[in-house]
C-alpha cells in the first residue's frame, strides 16, 4: 500500500476524553475515530487489524469444530419475552419499533435467537453436539461508555454457543472451547490469566473469563498467593475469620445523637472512630421480603454473594418509604436493634467485631458498643462483602488475595438448560425422551482484544503490534521524495516485497522525514525498512524492528532475509 | 468439511412464504432461515456463499484503489438532520432513543456517516481523491418485505463513496467504479445489464444501476430495439408522438350522467369505451400549488418525470379536500374543463388524442368529446408516464423499447455537493479556496447477489453454484456407510483433497445414498464425487459436474485431475 493513495489522517493530540493509553494511541494512529458516544468508525488500520484478530479467530474455532453463522443484528421483542430477559436484561436493551408497529431489539447477545434456530433444526441427538458461532456488531447500551474500545456500545463480538445432549457433552464442548481462547489470546500476543466468574445477564454456573492484566483494567481480580486461584472480585470468596472470644470487652450499649448524620463518612468523622468500627445496615427487598445486610462500614456489599445467601432470588435496594416503614426513621439510621419482621444477614467478617455502631432506628440517632448475640441476633451469617487485597483466600487455608486489574477479552459459560427450558427447546435422546439441550456459550469481545493488545504494546513513540495482527508487516520508509534515484529504488524495493508476499506500507508521501519516522513509530507496524542517506551512499537500507529497535543493514536485495532474521532474532 | 458434523438441516419443503425460486431453494438449502419478515439468518452454507462474494467484492474494490473502513450501524440523529434526510428518507428510518434518550438510527446507507468523518479528516485537495468502502449490515423497514434476500429488511451492502476535488475527478472515480462493478459481478456469474436510473432517495444526476435480468425481478428495465439504450422504466423517457391532424373529426362535447362511477374501469365500462378513450385528471400538491397532470386512461403516472415537469419541487397526492375545493366535485370527476388556478400538465400523448372522455367537475358527470385546445388549453405539455414495452424510445428515432424484469444488484451515483454542500464538508483547492467536495456513492446488495446468483442457477433438483462462490468446491458421496473398505477409501480421499486444498464437503452420513444424492442436488455443489458400487467393483469413482450432469469416471488417485479437466471442460 502507497501511504500517498492511502486514509490515515494521523492526530498530533489524543481525544480530550482518552483517558486510556490505548484509546489515545488508536485515535492518534488513525485506527478508530469516534462517532458517538461508545461508537466508533473503524479507520483503514484500525479494519486491518481487526480483520487479522477476526482470522485468528476463526481459525481456532474452526480447529475446534464449532461452525460459523451469522445471526441478524436485530431480533424479534418476542423472543426476549420468552427468555424472560426483555425486561430483565441489563443494561436495559435497545428497543424500537418497525413501521408495522412490532417491537425489536438491538441484539446485545443472541442466546435466544440462536436457542431459537436450533429447536427448529435439531430434533434428535444423533445431530448433536453442535457448536455455532457468528462474528458480529452488537449493541449494550452502558450508561457510561468510556476507555474507547474496552468499553464501547456498539462492539464487534464473536459468540459461540453449543449445544449437547447431556452435561458431559457440555463439559466437553466447554474444554474445546477453553482450549480455543487459549490458542487465540496467545496467537494475538496478549498475556491472560483465566479467572472464575460470575454470569451476570447471561446466567449459568461454571464461568471462567479470559483477563488481560493491566493496571488501566475495569475489573478486578484476586489472585491468590497461596494456591494460585484467580477469581473476579465479584466471585471471590472468603475464608471465614477466625472466632472471637466472644462476650470478651463488651462495653455498654450507648445510644448517642447524630443529627443529620447519614452517610458512614459523616457519622465516623462525628463519632471520631475508625469506618471498620461501624457497621452498615442495607436495607433490600427480595420477593415480597424485606432484607438487611449488616457489613463492615468500609466494605462493599457484593450483590452477587448477597443474592446467592438469599438462594438466588433477584435483589433490589428498599426504597425510603420501605426503610421508613420497617426502620420507623428515614434512610440512613438503620441499625439491627429492635428491627422487626426483617430476615437479617450478617457478614461473616461482624461476628469477630466487638464495640461497634449502628444506626438505632430512629432519626438522627445511632447506638455505639453494639455487639452481636447481646444486642441482636442474626438470622443467618454469610460471606456477603467483596474482597479485597490482602484478604484471606476462600479456596485455601493459608493464602491470601493479591487484587489486580484486568481487561475481560473472553468469558466461557456453562449455561445448561437456563435457555432451552425456558424456551422448550428440545430434542429426542437415544431413550425416545424429550430433553432440553444442554447449552454452553462463549464470547470474545473481538473489538476489545483490538484495544486491548494496543494497550499492552506500546512505548512512548506509539504503538508496536505483534506481528500476527499488524495492519501490514513492514514499513518502508523512503526520506527523500525529491531524489529520484532513490524513489526509484524505494519504487524497485516495493514492487519486489509486495510481489513476494509481504504487506508493505510504503510511505511515499511528499513529507519530511521526521513526519514519516514518528508516524511510523506511531501506527507501530513491526518491521522498519528506511531508504535514505545510506542507500545513496553504499546502496544498503536500515532494517529496524519497531518494539525494540534492533536494527540491521541490508543491501538492497537482502532486504527480505534481513527482515526473516528480525521476526525470528 | 465432514458432514456428519456440519449444520444444513435441508428442508423437504419450501416456505410458505417462498414466491421466489431463490427464497425457496436456499431454505430449502438450509442457507439462510427467516427469523421475522425481511430478516434473515445466514446458515453455515450460505455465510461461506457471503463470504466468498465478500472477498470477490473486497479484492476488485481493492484493485481499484478504494480503501476498506467500518462505519457504525448506528448512528445519531443529527448527522441526518444536518443532511434534511432524518424525516424525509424513504422508506421512514428506523430510530430508537439510548438510555440517556439520545436519538439513534439504524443506518439505511452511509452518506452522512462518512461525509462526517471526511470533513474532520481531509482538508486540502493533495489529499484527494479519496473512496472509502465498508461491507456492512443495514437496515432498511421495508413496509412489505418479499422475495427473500432479495428484498431484505436487514442486509449486508457494500457502500463506498467516494471524494474529489472536482467533476473532473469524479469521472474517473465514478469510471473506476463502473469497473470494478462489472468485474464483480462477471467473477460472480450474473449476467447483467446496466441501465440508467433514477436517484430516490439518495440523490444525484448521473446514476446507473447493475441489473440481472430475470423475470422474477421486481424492477423493469427499458431496453430499445433500435439503439439499444438501456433504462429502468423510472426514467425511460418517450418520443413525443407525431402531431395528430389538429381539428380534424372533432365531435360535440357532451356531458353524460355517471352516477357513483369515480375509478376508470367503472366509467369506461358504464360507457363501453376502452381505457385508451379516457383521460384520467390526478391533482396533487406541490409547494403551494395544486396541480392537475392528464395522463390517458391505461397509463401509470411517473412521479420522477412529474417531480422533474415541476422543476424538481417535491410533491404529494392531493387531499380530498382540496380536490372537492379545486373542482367542485368530490374525488373520481376531476377534468380539465373549466378547472381554475391550478397548474395543468398534459401528457405529451394526449396532444394526439382526440374526442376523449374526462370527469366534468361535477358529481356523477363525465364530458365525452373531449379535445385539447378546443375544449380546454394546458399549461404545459410534458412526458409524464411510464413507458410500457413497444413505446417509441426516447434516445433514438426509430427504435421501440422492450421491457424485461430485472433485479437491481448494484447502483453508482454521481453525488455532486448534495452532501458536501449540506454538511459543509469541505477542502481547499489549489488556489486556496474552500470548496465542497465532489462526491460519488456505490453500492452493492451483497447478500442479494447471493439470491440473484441463486435464482439465475438452478434447475428442477436445486441450486447449482458457480465455481467461484460455491459454499464448497466438491462434494464426496460415500454411498454405503457400513461397508468398512468403502469408508476407508473416502476417508482417505476426503483427506487428500482436502490436503491439496480442495474444498470438500464430505457426506460421511449414515444416510441413504438417496438422501445423499438429493441433498447434494439441492445445495448444489459444483462437483460431485461418488464413493460406491463401481468402487467397490473396480476401484473407480464418478465425478461429476452438477449443472449439466457431465460425468467422467477415474481412479481413486486421479479424482483432482478428473476435476480440473470438468473445470475447464
Amino acid at each position: 500500500m502507497r501511504a500517498s493513495h492511502f486514509f490515515f489522517p494521523t492526530l498530533r493530540e489524543a481525544p480530550a476524553d482518552a483517558e486510556m493509553r490505548s484509546y489515545a494511541l488508536l485515535a492518534r494512529g488513525a485506527f478508530i475515530r469516534k462517532l458517538a458516544a461508545g461508537v466508533y468508525s473503524f479507520m483503514p488500520l484500525g479494519l486491518r487489524v481487526l480483520l487479522k484478530i477476526q482470522t485468528i479467530v476463526r481459525e481456532e474455532m474452526n480447529r475446534q469444530g464449532a461452525i460459523e453463522i451469522e445471526l441478524p443484528v436485530i431480533s424479534p421483542a418476542e423472543l426476549w419475552k420468552e427468555s424472560g430477559r426483555y425486561e430483565a436484561y441489563q443494561p436495559p436493551l435497545a428497543k424500537f419499533r418497525d413501521l408495522a408497529g412490532r417491537e425489536f431489539v438491538l441484539g446485545p447477545t443472541h442466546e435466544e435467537i440462536v436457542t431459537d434456530l436450533v429447536r427448529h433444526s435439531i430434533h434428535s441427538y444423533k445431530q448433536l453436539p453442535v457448536n455455532l458461532y457468528q462474528i458480529q456488531t452488537k449493541f449494550r447500551d452502558e450508561l457510561r461508555p468510556r476507555a474507547g474500545l474496552i468499553r464501547a456500545r456498539e462492539f464487534i463480538m464473536k459468540d459461540a454457543y453449543s449445544f449437547d445432549a447431556n452435561r458431559a457433552g457440555l463439559g466437553v464442548s466447554f474444554d474445546k472451547m477453553y482450549t480455543a481462547y487459549c490458542a487465540i489470546f496467545d496467537r494475538c500476543g496478549l498475556p491472560y490469566v483465566i479467572v472464575e466468574a460470575e454470569g451476570g445477564s447471561i446466567g449459568g454456573t461454571d464461568t471462567n473469563e479470559f483477563m488481560v492484566v493491566c493496571a488501566a483494567g475495569e475489573d478486578t481480580i484476586m489472585r491468590c498467593d497461596g494456591c494460585g486461584y484467580a477469581v473476579n472480585v465479584e466471585k471471590a470468596g472468603l475464608r471465614l475469620p477466625a472466632p472471637s472470644g466472644s462476650g470478651s470487652g463488651e462495653e455498654e450499649l450507648r445510644k448517642v445523637a447524630t443529627p443529620a448524620m447519614k452517610t458512614v463518612e459523616q457519622v465516623t468523622a462525628f463519632l471520631k472512630v475508625e469506618a471498620s468500627q461501624l457497621v452498615k445496615t442495607l436495607l433490600f427487598k427480595s420477593d415480597d421480603q424485606v432484607v438487611a445486610a449488616l457489613i463492615r462500614g468500609d466494605r462493599e456489599l457484593n450483590e452477587f454473594k448477597l443474592k446467592q445467601a438469599l438462594g438466588g432470588a433477584e435483589v433490589g435496594m428498599a426504597d425510603a418509604d420501605t426503610v421508613l416503614r420497617v426502620t420507623g426513621a428515614p434512610v440512613g439510621f438503620a441499625g439491627p436493634i429492635g428491627l422487626q419482621s426483617v430476615r437479617l444477614l450478617l457478614d461473616q467478617e461482624i461476628t469477630a467485631m466487638t464495640n461497634f455502631v449502628t444506626g438505632a432506628n430512629e432519626a438522627d440517632a445511632h447506638f455505639v458498643n453494639v455487639n452481636p448475640g447481646r444486642d441482636f441476633v442474626a438470622t443467618e451469617v454469610a460471606d456477603l462483602r467483596n474482597a479485597v487485597d490482602g484478604d484471606h483466600c476462600g479456596q485455601c487455608d493459608s493464602g491470601r488475595y493479591r487484587a489486580t486489574r484486568g481487561i475481560e477479552v473472553g468469558h466461557i459459560f456453562k449455561l445448561g438448560t437456563k435457555y432451552s427450558a425456558a424456551m422448550n427447546a428440545t430434542f429426542q435422546d437415544e431413550n425416545g425422551e424429550v430433553q432440553p439441550f444442554i447449552m454452553g456459550c462463549y464470547g470474545i469481545g473481538v473489538s476489545r482484544v483490538l484495544a486491548a493488545i494496543a494497550e499492552m504494546h506500546n512505548d512512548e513513540k506509539g504503538l508496536c503490534w505483534p506481528d500476527a495482527v499488524a495492519p501490514f508487516e513492514v514499513t518502508l520508509l523512503l526520506l527523500d521524495n525529491n531524489d529520484a534515484s532513490l524513489r526509484g529504488q524505494a519504487d524497485r524495493l516495493y514492487d519486489e516485497l509486495t510481489q513476494a508476499g509481504h504487506e508493505v506500507f510504503y510511505d511515499d508521501r511528499n513529507e519530511r522525514a521526521g513526519v514519516k519516522f514518528s508516524d511510523a513509530d506511531l501506527i507501530g507496524i513491526p518491521y522498519q525498512v528506511v531508504i535514505g542517506k545510506r542507500t545513496r551512499e553504499s546502496g544498503e537500507v536500515e532494517v529496524r524492528r519497531r518494539r525494540d529497535k534492533t536494527q540491521t543493514v541490508a543491501k538492497l536485495n537482502a532486504v527480505a532475509d534481513a527482515l526473516a532474521g528480525l521476526r525470528n532474532g
